[in-house]
């Protein structure tokens, strides 16, 4: 879930060519903006050609121009869900210096990012997660290697807060990345299904005395 | 999640129904024993009439005799999940003593039953809780008073080992059972996405520090 260079190179490329195919690609992301906001709340089975028609006022086959298949509509849509989460977490998280600063940014834009409502259904890969996770295929498959991704990204900010001497080296940095992992997870699970309106502030809470139980007296960035 | 009594009293009742009631009892119990391991699967909505029918070896009509509608279905479907849950997580934990015993029984109980495979598609409530949280209507209704009363379970467990003298009576019960929770729904999303074969033994080491660090010297029932 690293901030790749692919939405710079995708808006060169599409001023390289010609106006019709520009004018496609808009469309295109148009189409998968809906989408992705759809399956946060009907899930990606739930996101039927027919139904995405409807909601856009296009025609199915309008969309089948676009989307040969279910399954490539599915496709485009995790990947849709994952430059979302890289503009709204991951690139800004990681502008903050390497250590406890960027490492708390994660958590914290990650939490915010739900709480701010911006898709309509919450947290888009917990629900497609739990919606695919005993499948089989590669819609499956690419939610899994978008996880691995996220939970390394988590990982390698722990390992670079302990290598800047801000954060106990004696500490495990997959088991912590679990941690922080599940706690987000359980926010937007208590907010979203329980409309528990402290789930957010009680996972900062809990985030928040993780990181000091194990910071170093140097240890900068934490709020 | 109480061990209502429920459950005995189904029975006594099915000795005095006629024959052919007794038999209707039965089979409707059968077919929603595979309804909740489909929907673990496939979720509530990919429980179509038509998909469990095909996967009995029924006919649609047969089915409709039994559940007049999907709605009717799935809400039937989610109460046969929390007898389950009750009788492999919250019956035999309460068995325990007041306390520290039962309150890791809870923990621990609920862990086992997921990473044993009692179901086909993971933890049930897990992924129906992602897949309703963001609808409105009478089936997340259902599920979220169920997280409710699970949560309320866990909860009372903490108050019980406070009063007890096993555990800081400073802890904050409410806050402690949402880490709990979060600890045991990010146990069930690693191992059942991403085939991490050490999420229930890191899940449990987490706990377990937890209950640990809270403890009291006077208090049993931890391993």
């Amino acid at each position: 879930m690293r901030a790749a260079p692919q939405r710079k190179s995708r808006k060169t490329l599409a001023k390289r060519l010609p106006r019709r195919q520009n004018r496609g690609q808009r469309t295109r992301e148009a189409i998968l903006a809906r989408a992705v906001d759809i399956a946060s709340v009907h899930g990606l089975e739930g996101l039927t050609i027919g139904y995405l028609a409807e909601q856009l006022g296009m025609s199915k086959s309008g969309l089948f121009a676009h989307f040969g298949s279910k399954e490539d509509l599915q496709l485009a849509t995790v990947d849709t869900a994952r430059q979302l989460f890289i503009e709204k977490v991951t690139r800004p998280a990681i502008a903050a210096p390497k250590g406890m600063p960027r490492l708390w940014r994660l958590i914290d834009y990650w939490l915010a990012m739900v709480e701010k409502n911006v898709l309509k259904g919450g947290c888009f890969f917990s629900a497609a997660s739990f919606e695919f996770d005993s499948r089989r295929g590669v819609v499956r498959d690419r939610i899994a290697a978008i996880m691995h991704e996220w939970i390394g990204v988590i990982t390698r900010a722990i390992q670079e807060a302990q290598a800047a001497g801000h954060f106990d080296r004696a500490a495990d940095p997959k088991r912590l990345a679990f941690e922080f992992h599940a706690t987000a997870m359980g926010a937007h699970w208590a907010y979203q299904l329980l409309d528990d309106r402290d789930a957010y502030s009680r996972a900062r809470a809990i985030a928040l005395d993780k990181l000091r139980s194990l910071a170093t007296p140097r240890c900068p960035g934490l709020p």
